[in-house]
């Protein structure tokens, strides 16, 4: 159909400023031979384990691919799903093969300055941001060229690929980053008292892998899958009939199409000349909101929907800009709450950490009522389909946010080479300003990518049920209770294998790092070197063995309540899991970013500072904190979102042979 | 009518018992001067801290009752409320009044060895069981001897009122009790080496006044009203007219008073003479199921109804066991998980708490699971009624799980007062022995608790809908999935309050004590008194100022959420939290009980011992877990009732003056 070639066009514009982006950052100094030798330990670490990883998502999908095949009755539906898999990954494999290259150039750019800097790491962080939509927009315009309405239902399969995708990055990659990290300061930092990024600690290099395995590779494959299933779910709910004529369907095309736009230009805002860089994130979001926003009244006029339409997808760009300011709120540095953490610690880690899940505990609330606001306004705006269409809104910004996320493990990288190299001080000045600040980024960026989760689970939600043809979702409905129960104990569940897999690999690699410590003699006095891969290679294998089982319970819950307790069940399911998956993931992220930031503040000189009893207790909650925001919190959003594409997709089955 | 003389005369037997049981405990030698001493003091500030809290509940009751008074245009509701608040109090009085009398005299029989003072300890846990059972019977009894099958809808307010000062009474003595012990712990054993209950310790009395006001006064309040509530959801299941006739509404009492029975019967098989006692909890909880279930079996044939409803009742009472049991899998000494918190601990408090978090997260898969199954056999068996009389089958066990939870707070005085007093090696054995017993069986019932809270909660939801006459609650109506969102939020909101104030006060615990440490010399070598009553007054003080902002968020949501969003938005606010506080409850309940047995594991000698370090990153693990399974967790179970109630009380309001 011809009109999807113009969101095509533009999925082509977005993806060549991502290629043009990444020749760019490509073509920057890469500094001395001990850096680049530095920059390449961490990417060969990261690309052995993507590699590795893409192996055992290789086996799922193929096994996934036989079952559908025979399941649906079709090859169709198998293409949309290795096509949403394959585009997931290369967004998370060029975006993290670019990062690994511009963490170097960033460190050599600080000599000049912070401007110089701050503008190569954003760069680099802009190529994943702008493959992840080029990949979307171009997939699923393809796709729907080929498609005829009644047939639209096919493209779950791209949604459900590119989650399946999602969940492993996102648990593989935050299980590694983690153990890698929590390892190497409990050696380094509390035994050792060894800096941050200290070349003599064994686990440096897995600690600097994980940074882009993790918030690098497994926020792109998140936020993509966020970006692809809203869109999706958007069409879906177009399909069942809810909104009439073939604009239902190129609307959100459309709307995605204005965001690729208004984040091209965000890129002229995102730039600092000082250290304090936070007004320029501000400046970046705000511009892609306000162009999309113009661009989206004008596509509604075009047309001729209601300007009630116009309200909808509003709602969703003003609810990003919300989240990502509250998440701000609570977990930046030297914020109220942040001071609370701190303050708690002085009583000792007991405390500190009682304290750091109060905040996290208390940061749900803003989210939950902003989120709450948006699907009412969308809804008494435009129906279900502007539940819809709200969330393609808000994830229209995709490509600004993933710029800013991206910027997070590039600058800590370049901290961490800065570090590593002995790079003068005034470098390292440099690069720990644009490393604190990156921490703030991912932080707040993690408020999008929760809320954007469950607003677009939300609307696979309103798809389920148009899919499967349910009037209603009946709470009173005891099988629908059942399923609710369920739902709500899911996220807790799943969190629970990821605590425990992190706990475990850490504590590997504690007794890998003592292990080195011990046995290669003058690797304390900087004499010899560690065996850098082998701790690589430790944290790789344990995190791919330990990604397993959360997967399967992820992909198997919803079969198995499909096929024993019937479809109302299943609704139960999301109705239970979504909300409470939001909450829980907001608990995590939030109350672990608060406890980094109040570790971060004591060890600024406040309260003893470093070395003092505070910060040790500090130390402790940040430990604690760091599996629950990086590993677990996130996780949770792929996890929603594999279990409503997973509950569509199957839909027709659960029809046929469910015993309820 | 004379149907419910019946179920009054039970209730009078039970009532009887507990006094009985009080008489014959207060009998009994309460030891040496010096124990009688220790005793008073902790009765005194017991006594102190309830009477001051009940200061503080008066004022909200009169409060609401005028409220009540002119938006229910009746004194009857009045009547119904204030009773269900002064014999929820009356309760928790009484019961704690011989507790606090019963510590010193299961002291004195440990003399004797571990028969006498396990079995005075049971004894006096007895009073508190019986006087719930007793007062609740009597109370609905009575008030449903003056109402009609249209007017029954004014029970509620009986239920309301329990609910009301069980909120109080779990958040105010969940508070007062682990701001006591961390403040204790904190100084007395991590910074001064002072062993559990050490005289020295200036908090020491204020820990052990804790032990009963949480424990024993909170715990007593939340399964009274757990038990109140339930049966008064099941009598207004029946007056919806779901089932027909005036059996409908005795049936419920009938089993009621079948467990009464089973109840007064376990008290023969809670017997032990070794020091392992946990096969006579076993017997003793079996024995009142299997007495209760063949009473009910006969009632079910007296009554006429079908063989299936006693199958509801029967998945009642073998959910009771299923959750004791499995929370004893979880959190009992020596148990899998436990050792896994203990062997995480070795690499660090971090690690330790990341894995007490992974066990108390994974603790609630079995639990949901039995719930659901109970919930859908329950409903498959007797509709809607059969959720009702199901929940009331378990509950109707609530005086057995009373006694064995009482059974705690005494055994844990009675090892202070034996530690205070310096008894012989010989006795303090004893009393550590049951003191351990103690941990365990207040972890177990909390199971029951958390639990029965869900299921009478799940029983209110359907009174709920019934009252307002809802047909659907659909999750698909976007009002109801707000209200769904604000309600998973809820648990997180309020646990964030009650953690918060537990880390207050517990700092300025740690300051009192380290202040009376520093200025009253001799101190530490026991040569001058601390200044016990002081500690006393600090967390009294500060427990009943924390109360009021997570008590009034309790009462105000459902409130706001009714009158802005309406009825629909109130039943999604109910689905929403139930489940998502039942998971929480579970989490927290037994995250932090695996926490205490780990370090206690650690204690008996294993990973180094008390001192080593696996040691101190285990009371760490402790300290976090305290205000989870104490505070946190145990509210949510009043949490959810009082919001439950007050929708059903206030729904004539709604439904008069709501926007939607």
């Amino acid at each position: 159909m011809v009109l999807y070639y113009y969101s095509l066009a533009f999925g082509i514009v977005a993806l060549a400023f991502s290629l043009i982006a990444a020749v760019i950052t490509l073509k920057k100094d890469p500094g001395t031979k001990k850096m680049q030798e530095l920059s390449d330990a961490i990417r060969s670490g990261a690309t052995a384990y993507l590699n590795r990883q893409a192996m055992t998502i290789g086996v799922f999908v193929i096994i996934l691919s036989i079952l559908l095949y025979f399941l649906q009755n079709g090859g169709q539906i198998v293409i949309a799903f290795v096509t949403g898999a394959v585009t997931s990954y290369l967004t998370a494999y060029l975006g993290m093969n670019v990062a690994v290259r511009a963490n170097v150039r960033t460190a050599k750019a600080a000599e000049k300055g912070v401007k110089d800097a701050f503008y190569t790491a954003i760069l680099g962080g802009a190529v994943t941001g702008f493959a992840a939509i080029g990949f979307g927009l171009i997939g699923i315009s393809l796709l729907l060229s080929y498609l005829t309405i009644s047939n639209v239902g096919i493209l779950i399969g791209f949604g459900f690929g590119a989650s399946l995708v999602s969940l492993f990055a996102r648990v593989g990659g935050g299980i590694y980053t983690k153990s890698a990290d929590v390892g190497a300061d409990l050696v380094g930092k509390t035994e050792l008292n060894m800096p941050e990024d200290d070349p003599r600690n064994p686990a440096v290099i897995a600690d600097n892998v994980g940074d882009n395995v993790g918030d690098c590779a497994g926020m792109a494959a998140d936020v993509y899958e966020s970006y692809v299933v809203t869109l999706v779910a958007a069409l879906l709910i177009a399909a069942a009939g809810v909104s009439q004529g073939i604009h239902a369907f190129t609307y959100p095309l459309y709307i995605a199409a204005a965001g690729v736009v208004g984040s091209l230009a965000s890129m002229f805002f995102i730039k600092t000349k000082g250290k304090n860089a936070t007004p320029a994130l501000y400046k970046g979001i705000g511009s892609a909101i306000v162009v999309s926003a113009i661009l989206d009244l004008f596509i509604t006029y075009h047309v001729n929907f209601p300007i009630t339409y116009f309200v909808a997808v509003l709602s969703g760009l003003v609810l990003a800009m919300l989240l990502f300011a509250i998440t701000d709120y609570y977990t930046g540095p030297g914020k109220r709450a942040v001071l609370k953490i701190a303050e708690a610690a002085r009583g000792g880690a007991g405390t500190g950490v009682i304290m750091g899940l109060s905040v996290g505990l208390r940061t749900t609330f803003f989210p939950v009522i902003f989120v709450v606001i948006a699907i009412l306004v969308s809804y008494f705006s435009a129906g279900v389909y502007g539940i819809g269409i709200a969330a393609v809104g808000m994830l229209s910004l995709t490509a600004t946010i993933l710029t800013i996320d991206s910027f997070g493990p590039i600058t800590d990288n370049a901290g961490g080479i800065a570090e590593m190299a002995n790079l003068p001080s005034r470098v390292r000045n440099v690069t720990d300003a644009l490393d604190a600040l990156g921490n703030t980024t991912k932080a707040t960026t993690k408020g999008f990518a929760i809320g954007g989760a469950a607003l677009s689970a939300t609307a696979l939600f309103v798809a389920f049920s148009a899919a499967l043809g349910l009037k209603t979702i009946d709470a009173l409905n005891p099988l629908v209770a059942a399923g609710i129960f369920i739902g709500a104990m899911l996220p807790f569940i799943f969190s629970s294998f990821l605590m425990e897999a992190v706990g475990k690999t850490a504590t590997i690699m504690v007794e890998e790092v003592r292990r080195q410590v011990r046995t290669i003699k003058g690797i304390l006095t900087g004499k010899a070197k560690p065996d850098y891969a082998r701790a690589v290679d430790i944290v790789t294998v344990n995190a791919l063995k330990a990604l397993v089982v959360p997967e399967l319970l992820a992909i198997a819950t919803p079969i198995i309540v499909g096929l024993v307790l019937g479809k109302a069940a299943l609704g139960g399911l999301l109705v239970g899991m979504i909300p409470a998956s939001f909450v829980m993931a907001l608990f995590m992220a939030n109350g672990g970013a608060a406890m980094d930031n109040a570790k971060k503040y004591i060890e600024s000189g406040k309260f003893g500072g470093k070395g003092s009893d505070a910060h040790k207790a500090a130390v402790v909650g940040d430990t604690v904190g760091d599996p629950l925001k990086d590993t677990a919190g996130p996780a949770l959003n792929s996890m929603i979102k594999v279990v409503s594409t997973i509950s569509i997709l199957l839909a027709p089955v659960f029809l046929a042979y469910a015993l309820f």
